[in-house]
């Protein structure tokens, strides 16, 4: 793919884009205060241009090739030694590929990536998007079994919703009961755990929870991305307490079908947006009164959301080995909303579920 | 601020950035599909430009002027509305400030901000990173206690090693029982954990836990990044397991000293480089062979590691409000580091510990 761009090398400074390279696995880039950068020559193995903190570390991968500098450095921090790096597997006036599309970004200060094309003069960084999304979108068995593996912990931990949650925690107490049962069950993070409850149902599910208490009537969701050996799951789970209305019943029916539909359709040469089509059409029929979430499930791996995305839009062609997430979701009434997820794997003849299917309907605690 | 540079808008697009102006708290942060921006117009409120995913949950701060878009958007994702929004904020011929120097990033594509100034022709973009800087780096009292809360709650987890750190347990065994540990003191997230054992002393401090079984002779650190309402502590702890080596303890006894000599030395007035320099003396003198981490310690807030740095380039002055982490680190011994860390706030009259002082000398668990 290289070559058929006539790019000389890749630059990648991102968490996800740099351990895809070389297996480069640590928390430390919570901490925004050093760059690291990734260069993958047109022939050769990558080369680690990184901070000197993080040579260990970089050293039980397979790179061999790590060029390190004392970070931070208020005035060169990593540029003259990135540049060199580049000059010496780029031709002068060659191309360096970077992603600079849909889903990605720049991890390094914009002025010090002046700086860089400053130094670099003849070279031309240009859009490498195309490459790292086409590669990364389509998982090895490898990277399918962890994903595998996180979807079933996670389902383990869900079962034991009738056993944790019950009317009178707050949200609060719920998010941290739920957590503390993933981490039993064996996973390494709960990195990403959202949603909240609401009489009938919820609002918005990107919310962090609230000291709201749980009251008979509720509809909850959780929704979290648990990780393992750095590969997400990413699905949702709904419980109602005590009564629960015809409503928010009939609304989890049709996420439900929604789900079915999409996974129905889920197979190598489908488009995402064939997909998208399958569970809005159940959704439309069932009364849906829109969507605030903007698509109908996204890719899955090293991170909690990669590309595609299943939208009208995205007419990306599903291949064997790629994973995604179904989620249809939809407003069924003023201010409340009903979302579904389950994570699939797409085999050659059709699709394969990674989490446990959800309960047909609408579970209720108490 | 914004008035010195002439100024007419800042635009903000990451996580603390966003949260720092509008407090917008969310996880959904982890997936890197969707842009979010803010724009701060020199004399009105802050305005978010964002997915409407969003819509609801940052409804919830005191952003009263919210523009929403349909996201993802493979066509144009944001771009056209934030033009518009900044068009309108600033003359023909105006400055945009973005953060672009240490430690800041811009979290939207380069294709997209290529796109942008394209569609905003006289407007310049320049350098606020100063602005945003020396906002953050002074916490108010409301973010100091948030920080004090959650160094308490660590304290406390960290108080139970002896009963659930063990010889026998693998690295993952231990970072799961501390995971839970934090959780059930009651923190929200632990966002941050890492480190690892090895005999005599561990080799680097950034690493995921290993499957390796503890032995007698050990040394263990754990560095940990909690959250409490999206504030973060950030310290480590060390523990040795059953015998341990004179190396080690004189390790230990010189980074406890350094920390002592940097609290020492932390009052308002004093440069980030003072205490560098107090700590670093001390470790000289204990026979350091140097460091691999960069810095003796760094700001703390809504991000793990914020400005300034304990490094001897960096002359920031110490104010009254700052909260910072005194960290010194030293290679003892070939492939063996002792690192050490507190959190503390900069008051008028000195410095103040935020999190409970480690023991004075290095523990022993069995």
């Amino acid at each position: 793919m290289m070559a058929a761009r006539g790019l000389d090398a890749l630059l990648l400074s991102t968490e996800a884009e740099v351990r895809y390279f070389t297996g480069y696995l640590t928390q430390f880039w919570q901490s925004p205060t050093r760059p690291w950068f990734v260069v993958v020559p047109k022939s050769s193995k990558p080369i680690a241009v990184i901070p000197k903190i993080g040579a260990a570390c970089m050293g039980r991968t397979w790179v061999d090739d790590i060029r390190t500098w004392a970070s931070p450095d208020m005035v060169d921090d990593g540029v003259s030694l990135l540049a060199e790096t580049l000059r010496e597997v780029a031709s002068k006036d060659g191309k360096i590929g970077l992603p600079m599309g849909h889903e990605t970004h720049l991890r390094m200060p914009l002025a010090d990536y002046d700086r860089l094309r400053g130094m670099l003069g003849g070279l031309n960084f240009i859009d490498a998007t195309a490459i790292v999304r086409n590669l990364r979108m389509v998982k090895s068995e490898a990277e399918i079994s962890k994903i595998a593996h996180v979807c079933q912990m996670v389902s383990n931990a869900f079962d034991q919703a009738p056993r944790v949650f019950n009317v009178g925690q707050s949200e609060t107490d719920i998010f941290r009961a739920f957590k503390t049962e993933c981490l039993g069950q064996g996973v390494d993070d709960v990195s990403y755990l959202v949603g909240g409850a609401g009489a009938g149902g919820y609002g918005d599910i990107i919310s962090p929870p609230s000291a709201r208490v749980v009251e008979k009537g509720d509809v909850l969701i959780l929704d979290t991305g648990c990780t393992f050996d750095g590969y997400f799951c990413d699905f949702d789970r709904n419980f109602a307490f005590g009564d629960v209305t015809d409503f928010a019943r009939r609304a989890y029916d049709a996420v439900y079908r929604a789900t079915e539909a999409g996974f129905g359709a889920a197979r190598p040469g489908a488009t995402c947006a064939d997909l998208f089509l399958a569970m809005q059409r159940v959704m439309n029929d069932a009364g849906a009164l829109g969507s605030e979430v903007g698509r109908s499930g996204h890719g899955l791996g090293m991170q909690l959301t990669e590309w595609p995305s299943l939208t009208v839009q995205d007419k990306t062609v599903l291949k064997t080995g790629m994973v995604i997430t179904l989620e249809p979701g939809m407003t069924f009434a003023p201010g409340k909303v009903m979302v579904h997820e389950e994570n699939i794997v797409i085999r050659d003849d059709g699709a394969e579920l990674l989490s446990r299917r959800a309960q047909q309907e609408l579970p209720v605690i108490g």
